[in-house]
């Protein structure tokens, strides 16, 4: 067995066997496959696509290429929760605590953020004393005893997708459908998931552009799901639709109260309300709306806000010493409209350079830095409204004037939650 | 401008422009952009295939990442032949001369050898005395001397080319019509090339596995040529008849003697002379059949022989001293029937092995080793004939028995040459 004939078998669209797979991956992470030879391969998937049987046999090999949690010891009604990514996307602070008020349990290892995008780990560290690091026995202890724990993903699950993903990055590889599927299936089969909410973003800015990739993306990860023994729901939403107004870690820890304890209503509300919704039908064997009905319920009751302190508590956290930055500068429009749109990628971007996010991985995050949006989409804007609100210690120099879009029609594409796939 | 915006374009079929192309050599060349980004690129050309507005660029680009050489001085009869490679393949020692005798002007710059194809520079070498590095002034200077040099080729010339061939081995990207077109061209275009005669091999085992293949092959390197005022004739020629019996560098300057002086028949004679007719049409723009008339002529009349002799003096060789292996081993067929088929590529690595030619670019050649096909295409032969001699001086171990293929039907597709096109 040798790459070359592999990749060559690619390329004529034939299909590779396991063991040849098992090959590829093996010998990649060890080296002997050569940096050039795997982004040829990829290439070559991408363009000639790969079956099912392929797409089970990546996964399984790239899952079991680092190390391996096993959550068995928590019985079956855990539930897990993956974004395909997104900027301002805190929902699982809001809906791990809601999902576990509910009876089911949340065993959530999250990562940090890099570039444009944030990661849980960050903004769960912007609250003084928060603990990110439990060993694997604290991790499942805090499970057993309160139904949830968030920590730091440790940097050895599925070395073999992490290898790859850092070369599709540079070699115009990412958006292939059966390597992002097998890519995010196989860090969910490592870490011990055996139920699984997906939120599937869909849009310009997302890695998934449009609603027929979207599906084709949200059955793979179903199929491989039900290869791996994963029940897979898969939620299809609209990037376009911004989550929530804050971006900046305390921020968004700050907005997650708001829904949380303050009840506040819009997009990011009706996301976290989905999502729960499907996590708890899955992990208790109810209907939908069952799981909808206690749902609401424990968001109302503030039991969804009292279980949020209590895993900031145990996770030794002091909420009530979120930092705030003092210095803000306001952002006030030039026009007069609906406001249409927002790039999120732009915001991301803006966030990052205030200095809520990383550029590189040993950069330092200022934990009170980020942007207030104060207006919705299809919200009517006059001249010199405050359109949003930069919280820095850095100096402001210019803003990109493309962030937002004002027209004198509504966007009619504002619709959050485009389809549920199970 | 980056190179992952490039390899998307090329991935959704766009067609990149002549900066962009241009960037990519350069970048590539001075390593900012990666093998790694490359051969993912290269995939992307080979599976979604070019334009010939990108496969000028390329070629061009390429042509100019190197030394180029000027042959304007020569005067416009002069041409050249190029061959997509072969085992055993002596044909530029036989058709020098032939074509030199007839007035046409040669000035060929040649390779050497690695793996199982042998190279003319390796060929000529094995004449003891005879030089093959001649400076470039030499080298002019005997062209207008005797009509005719040879050359080794500077290790200078398109090095872009150089550097891609060497990816495209060992990242399944060779098989590209656009990319061989380009990667030949682009040679022939630094060399200076003004009229140019291919010969494109056709079969299993030829970078070309078939006809039609062959045929874009052919009007791509022919559309390259108009667009850089070189003339091409291209001879689709049938790559799984052997081209004469001797295999190994002294035995095939043996062989081309054998031809020249003997007026030796069969297939090697065959394609000689129709090259070189091509060669002499283009040369001295006359009608193919007024060509193939004096060529004919000149090998009867051993004027052709006598510019080969020429040629071997004014580059110091001695033929007389054209050594020979005195240990033979001959090896037998076990069946009877007709010899259908020769494994040229097996015959290659097994001469290798003799000690003819190179396994890495370091090892030094026997130029007395190789091997003599005793026996023809469609030849009947019996239980213990001799169907091959080896020459060595190293132990013989065991020998494939695959080589050779035994039937008792005749191989009806021993055309020699399928078509021409112009």
């Amino acid at each position: 067995m040798n790459i070359i004939d592999i990749i060559n078998k690619k390329r004529k669209k034939q299909e590779l066997t396991d063991e040849e797979i098992k090959y590829v991956i093996d010998n990649f992470l060890n080296g002997t496959i050569k940096d050039y030879q795997m982004s040829s391969l990829l290439m070559a998937i991408l363009l000639n696509d790969m079956t099912n049987e392929e797409i089970y046999s990546l996964t399984k090999y790239m899952a079991a290429s680092g190390e391996q949690l096993d959550l068995t010891s928590l019985g079956t009604n855990v539930v897990d929760k993956h974004s395909t990514g997104g900027v301002g996307d805190k929902t699982t602070l809001i809906i791990a605590p809601i999902v576990a008020s509910c009876g089911v349990k949340v065993a959530k290892m999250s990562g940090r953020g890099l570039g444009h995008t944030g990661g849980t780990i960050d903004k769960l560290e912007s609250i003084p004393g928060f603990t990110v690091n439990l060993t694997e026995k604290e991790f499942i202890n805090e499970v057993n005893d309160i139904g949830l724990a968030i920590t730091s993903q440790t940097e050895n699950v599925a070395l073999a997708d992490k290898k790859i993903y850092a070369l599709r990055d540079v070699t115009g590889t990412v958006e292939s459908i059966p390597l992002i599927a097998s890519s995010i299936m196989s860090k969910k089969i490592a870490l011990g998931a055996k139920k699984l909410v997906l939120d599937v973003k869909v849009g310009s800015g997302a890695l998934i552009k449009n609603i027929d990739d979207a599906r084709r993306l949200s059955r793979l990860m179903i199929d491989i799901g039900k290869h791996s023994g994963i029940d897979v729901i898969c939620i299809l939403t609209n990037m376009s639709v911004p989550l929530g107004n804050n971006i900046g870690n305390a921020l968004e820890v700050s907005e997650a109260i708001d829904i949380l304890h303050n009840h506040k209503k819009g997009s990011l509300y009706e996301l976290c309300v989905e999502l729960s919704s499907y996590m708890v039908s899955l992990g208790l064997k109810i209907s939908y709306e069952e799981a909808k009905e206690k749902v609401l319920n424990n968001i109302d009751n503030d039991e969804a806000y009292d279980k949020f302190l209590e895993l900031v508590k145990t996770q030794h956290g002091n909420i009530d010493k979120l930092p705030q930055e003092k210095t803000k500068y306001e952002i006030k429009t030039m026009t007069e409209g609906y406001l249409v749109d927002i790039d999120a990628y732009k915001l991301g971007v803006l966030s990052m350079s205030l200095g809520a996010g990383r550029l590189t991985k040993e950069d330092k995050l200022d934990y009170s830095a980020g942007i207030i949006v104060n207006k919705n989409i299809n919200d009517y804007v006059k001249k010199g409204d405050v359109i949003m609100t930069l919280y820095t210690k850095k100096k402001i120099t210019n803003i990109d004037n493309t962030i937002f879009k004002i027209s004198d029609k509504k966007n009619r594409n504002n619709k959050l939650i485009y389809e549920i796939i199970k």
